[in-house]
């Protein structure tokens, strides 16, 4: 094991989890070596108590791994509020170095799941500067999801040999196009943070600036986000839809950003679609309320490539063919504003039983 | 029957519904006499001929009573983007206006109602400027509840002789103070409307400017708009827990109501509430999303008078304690943010089985 170049992307949450304060301070130095997460606690809210306990973790794994405690970077996951179980998890760090082996990244993963329902991993190779290049991302997380980060915990290892900066740049870049456009529920958690380690093990011509081989990394980097983001929509507390939203036609990102999230955060929207219900009024609605000027004569409304509103009229459809649409487990929404070319994305879930049935029963 | 003095509030959503178009023109001049509203269908989305809809009903209206068209204003509330039966509204009309009568508000109330449980009609009385006047309000309304409007319709009518200047002001200052605080699932509806009609019968000393009448005359709105969207968040879609969320200490009233309706728009807390599950982490994560500057070390969390944080820790608490007002019907939750002396409440209800359930399987 060597230390690694390392990048991260943090939850803007006011009240960010202990171990993301200590993190926040390791990563600037732009080297890692390691990440140890639990799960069932978040270790958020908890105070300088709380902020202890953390350094004791980081501390404990550090001596076990002999190698320098600012090296360690530490990830939560759980019940806001309540303090971690800190003897326990200090004796058993001795087992959890001795157990470390190249093949456990699948259990490392399936360690820290809470109501995730499958382990999600993605990995890319590729050649690039002139060897083989291996990219490996797991995550989790399925509620609390939401742009400004987005699932709890993302970590991703590469052996690729990248210069610091660059690593910085493409891994904010790829989150940017992946997990922080997608959207569970709305709620921004304490805990999120995306972490990427780069060894340099591949010994390949350095990734640096503005290279066709950096931009080879960084599109092999967004295919494994996107991998990662889209099994973690699929995977939302009691989702049974994966819904795409694409607004464009936009005069700004940030308007098509703003009506794209409004339509993705509506219960009603999220409801209709989880009833398999062919209610694209309420789209209609959640578009109106997002506070975006619009321009009502040129918007274009189509659910699963059928126009279902233009002009501002509602289109004659064949409400079967719709109903089909809404019955399937993808739904495509795009919205054309008309206004300009400037276009969003967002991927979201549905609003079912099951959502509310895992978070009204979550810390008892 | 006589004209009155009219005031109303409409929704903010860029796709008003068709009637609310008509109803903005109309109101404009000061005075109408007669209301009409459907339920079942919305009347939005559809276009010119949806507006052409709404006209032929108030000039259907206007006929049958023998008053001037402009004089009527309409509401509909129910599925949007989809069009109105107006054959079979315009035939029932006749029959609507011979069963008018003097005690027929509930009938009036309960014929507006969508997912309403039941009907909800508040009256109060008193004397001002040396006469008996009555104000007496209905509202229908059980999901779509947002501020930016509120209910979806919300009918208000007093015999009061007031200046339309003063009946404007107070109208909007006690909406402003009732319905534009509450939430039940965070969507702007297309319809969402509220209208008052003072017809002067009560033949008070007139009630204009900044007078102790008009204070007195402001303050029984607000107890019958009070009145009325507590009960709509009773009732609102699948509730079972009244929620009060009161933010304090705030620098800005702006800051106070971003911060309570961060808590009280996340579906985390909401399902926590349905839960009776005391996590109150959530109401911290979900107050640290608002994107509002927060000093930490001086918020002071409450929920139902127990401290359960302060000094940016938690409190030790008894959990049992805080479980038992988690099991009650009203949770009051206290955010001081200790940066200065503004304030803002939301009311909102929590979010369950039933929520879904009534939403997924709305249109059809």
């Amino acid at each position: 094991m060597v230390p690694a170049k390392v990048a991260a992307v943090f939850t803007k949450n006011t009240f960010k989890a202990a171990p993301l304060l200590i993190n926040e301070e390791r990563v600037q130095r732009g080297i890692a070596q390691a990440i140890i997460t639990n799960s069932g606690c978040a270790n958020a809210a908890t105070g300088k108590a709380g902020y202890r306990d953390a350094l004791m973790i980081s501390g404990a794994l550090s001596r076990e791994l002999k190698i320098k405690d600012e090296l360690v970077l530490v990830g939560s996951t759980g019940v806001i509020g309540k303090r971690l179980p800190i003897k326990k998890i200090e004796s058993g760090i001795g087992k959890l170095v001795k157990g470390l082996n190249e093949t456990g990244i699948e259990d490392a993963e399936s360690a820290m799941m809470t109501t995730d329902k499958y382990p999600k991993v993605a990995i890319r190779k590729g050649v690039i500067g002139a060897k083989d290049v291996t990219i490996c991302g797991i995550a989790k997380g399925a509620g609390m999801i939401e742009p400004n980060m987005a699932t709890l915990l993302t970590y991703v290892m590469t052996d690729a040999f990248i210069d610091s900066k660059a690593l910085n740049t493409v891994f904010h870049q790829a989150i940017n196009a992946t997990f922080n456009a997608i959207s569970v529920d709305g709620c921004m958690s304490t805990n999120d943070m995306a972490i990427i380690l780069a060894n340099g093990l591949a010994g390949n011509n350095p990734l640096e600036k503005v290279q066709a081989r950096l931009q080879r990394f960084r599109d092999m980097l967004t295919d494994v986000l996107m991998e990662l983001c889209q099994a973690v929509v699929k995977d939302g507390e009691g989702a049974t839809k994966f819904i795409s939203i694409m607004v464009k036609g936009a005069k700004t990102k940030s308007d098509a950003r703003c009506a794209a999230y409004s339509i993705a955060n509506s219960n009603l929207v999220k409801t209709a679609f989880f009833g398999e219900d062919p209610n694209w009024g309420r789209v209609i609605a959640a578009l109106g309320a997002s506070g975006i000027y619009i321009e009502k004569e040129k918007i274009n409304l189509s659910i699963g490539n059928i126009v279902v509103y233009k002009h501002n009229s509602p289109v004659e459809i064949n409400i079967n063919k719709l109903k089909e649409v809404f019955q399937t487990d993808r739904i495509d929404i795009e919205v054309d504003l008309g206004a300009g070319d400037k276009s969003y994305y967002v991927y979201t879930s549905d609003l079912s039983y099951d959502y509310v049935k895992i978070n009204a029963e979550y810390s008892t």
